[in-house]
């Protein structure tokens, strides 16, 4: 007990002197499943001046509308709005919101009601609350090798377990169904992030996209789109998501099996808290009871402000937000071109924040990370946390967005030079 | 299938069109659990006209500090901080914050630094975050009957069972035990609101409040104290939390095993959705956990407000909400007694937004609420819903925290009068 509650951040002396209860005795077995991420840990590392950082995932605060939303926040507590603003509101979301996003969907392929759409604080609840809702222990989603850390955190709560993501042609259905099965639940949805995802920045292609519907409908389950980053195109062709894929092959948003899960938390600002799940009614009414259940609601005057600003000027924003974030993604690729050593690859991201680095094997992304820090002072993400077997250990992820060009190339010749030592 | 979705909100022409998939079937089993309150539904009467509604317990918005909360904005999103309020932040809260709340809760009687901190999207969310650090499926949870409604409705996501909380000297410990143990779980914590609570507005007395630390003791559990109407006294003497005196007995809040959940949604204002959890470490490094897997972190703005607008002026805000609840408190309290039938009863509460009737025998509250809202226009909340065990058909809540003297007189009046007539 005592390993585990130091873990858990009680000091011994504290310990000693109080007598404190046994905690993890108390606690449901979820809890086993909790620990703190390498990510968070890494995050702290931002605060040093002298370090090189391409480890945090998290946009540039150089680049978010912070004068539009103090001008959408005193107009929300003036006149009219002011005692709504601050009040307790409807867990399904801000109407006006809402019906924003109706259009903003509709222009992505996707046609819905309002009816369609909960708010939720930024996708990673949309995630909490998926998990909530399909998964009981035991059951299985399928997600990538590797996939978005925080989805795998936010699944970890309701204890299930994972299998691979492959398309059908590699693995028949009875084959997902049986290993499900055999862990004593059934498999209940698959998770993936079509556009520039998180870590890889990798983006599916229309046929692959088809090819996780094809297994979803095989295997009669849900599919959950993480859209957190498909706004951030920086060249090529937009590709519909996967759920104007189902729809335009089922007929209807009430007959697709594809849960979206948007966020304004890489357009316009990530400290609001404000993104959204687009789904066919029986999941929304679902989510705004888990919602209602978990926090009533999203905060009133942010998903105004949300409102305000997106209609303002939502395409304008993301002109300008590409522009900067496209800049850096062709100075990152050159400077990995200029300075990484050979037996060396990595992702060409037509978008997002990421380029996914595979180190030759027997590389170890944590020791080098180690390594990195002490003696360049460049800091990045280890790749084995996005894996959910526990394997990857020779990836990394890298973090284009808050760097400028000409960090970007130092900092890059300095990880070059520490994989070289390797 | 067909019943459960179109109470779930979709459309049967959808379903016919649709060919929907069959969504109940792919839920976790704790979505049948998952049922629309009437609270929610009643709210959505608060917008006729017409109708004098005791229903939502919720503040009144014309005592929210509006225009600090406007300047608190405008600061935050200028100069130096701008960048940090629309950011990323970490998942323990905003610390400034977290530093006012230790001098906060020092007032209280409860010593402990910031460690001891989390800020949570308001205390609904803690409760959420309780149920899913403690409960397994099949575990129990120890309640008031009736208790917070929406403390059942967080807790439920967690399939636990709810025994009633009762002394110790009128129930031994083994018999908790022991029914835990049927039910194929075990005892993890007591649920209580030691003041001025929703739905009943009753204060626990200090032996009431030793009372639960005895129970818990003996058996060895957490007690989760919901502190949302603590600040909301409108005479009498304070009586320390229960965290308090654990404290007093423990010696430290390292060895107690009381969870405090504040809130500021009753005292500046709901819609920023602010609230906090104090406890011992290893609680709050797990509920930190948590909470970076379930939405990250609160809004970092809203955070910022709160800050400013409770380190500029808590007591004055509190002084002004206390004397315009009160005077409603008053105001009720003297409508009842001229206009109630014989054989009804009701709590004398002194805070809180809350008065609790209970009926003759026989009466029905969802029932009298029909007739109610036909014949006399008034609107409250039935008091079933809050009693775990399906018991209280005859009891009712009503809230006087948003209706005015004058309109507290007519709306009881008429509810005498629909009361007398069943």
């Amino acid at each position: 007990m005592s390993t585990q509650m130091q873990q858990d951040g009680a000091q011994p002396a504290a310990m000693a002197a109080g007598h404190g209860l046994d905690w993890p005795a108390l606690f449901a077995t979820r809890a086993e499943r909790m620990k703190a991420s390498e990510i968070r840990e890494l995050l702290k590392l931002l605060d040093q001046p002298d370090v090189i950082s391409f480890a945090g995932g998290i946009p540039d605060p150089a680049l978010f509308p912070a004068e539009e939303f103090g001008a959408a926040l005193t107009a929300a507590l003036s006149g009219d709005t002011k005692g709504a603003a601050l009040q307790y509101s409807v867990s399904e979301g801000y109407r006006p919101l809402r019906e924003w996003l109706v259009t903003r969907m509709a222009s992505l392929g996707v046609t819905c009601t309002a009816d369609n759409i909960v708010i939720t604080s930024g996708s990673q609840q949309a995630l909490d609350y998926l998990g909530k809702l399909f998964l009981s222990k035991g059951d299985t989603a399928l997600v990538g090798w590797p996939t978005y850390l925080g989805a795998l955190q936010a699944f970890n709560a309701y204890e299930p377990n994972y299998d691979r993501l492959t398309p059908l042609a590699n693995r028949p259905a009875a084959d997902y169904r049986e290993t499900a099965a055999a862990k004593g639940g059934a498999v209940k949805f698959a998770y993936a992030s079509a556009d520039f995802a998180n870590p890889t920045g990798e983006t599916l292609s229309e046929s692959a996209r088809s090819s996780i519907l094809d297994l979803a409908t095989e295997l009669d389950i849900a599919v959950i789109e993480d859209a957190a980053y498909q706004s951030l195109r920086y060249d090529g062709d937009e590709i519909p998501p996967l759920l104007a894929l189902d729809i335009a092959r089922t007929g209807s948003i009430e007959a697709s099996r594809t849960i979206y899960c948007g966020s304004f938390s890489k357009t316009l600002a990530p400290g609001l808290r404000v993104g959204w799940v687009c789904a066919a009614k029986p999941v929304i009414s679902k989510l705004v009871l888990i919602k209602q259940a978990a926090d009533l609601h999203s905060a009133t005057l942010n998903q105004m402000a949300i409102h305000t600003v997106a209609s303002r000027g939502f395409e304008a924003q993301l002109a300008k937000i590409r522009d900067s974030y496209r800049a850096r993604r062709d100075a990152i690729l050159a400077a990995l071109d200029r300075h990484m050593p050979d037996g060396v690859t990595w992702t060409r991201p037509n978008g997002g924040m990421y380029v996914w680095v595979t180190l030759p094997e027997g590389f170890d992304g944590a020791a080098l990370l180690a390594e990195s820090l002490k003696t360049e002072r460049v800091a990045f993400v280890p790749g084995r946390a996005f894996f959910a077997d526990g394997s990857g250990a020779n990836t990394i992820r890298l973090s284009f967005s808050c760097a400028s060009e000409a960090m970007i190339d130092e900092g890059i010749k300095r990880l070059g030079r520490v994989i070289g030592r390797g």
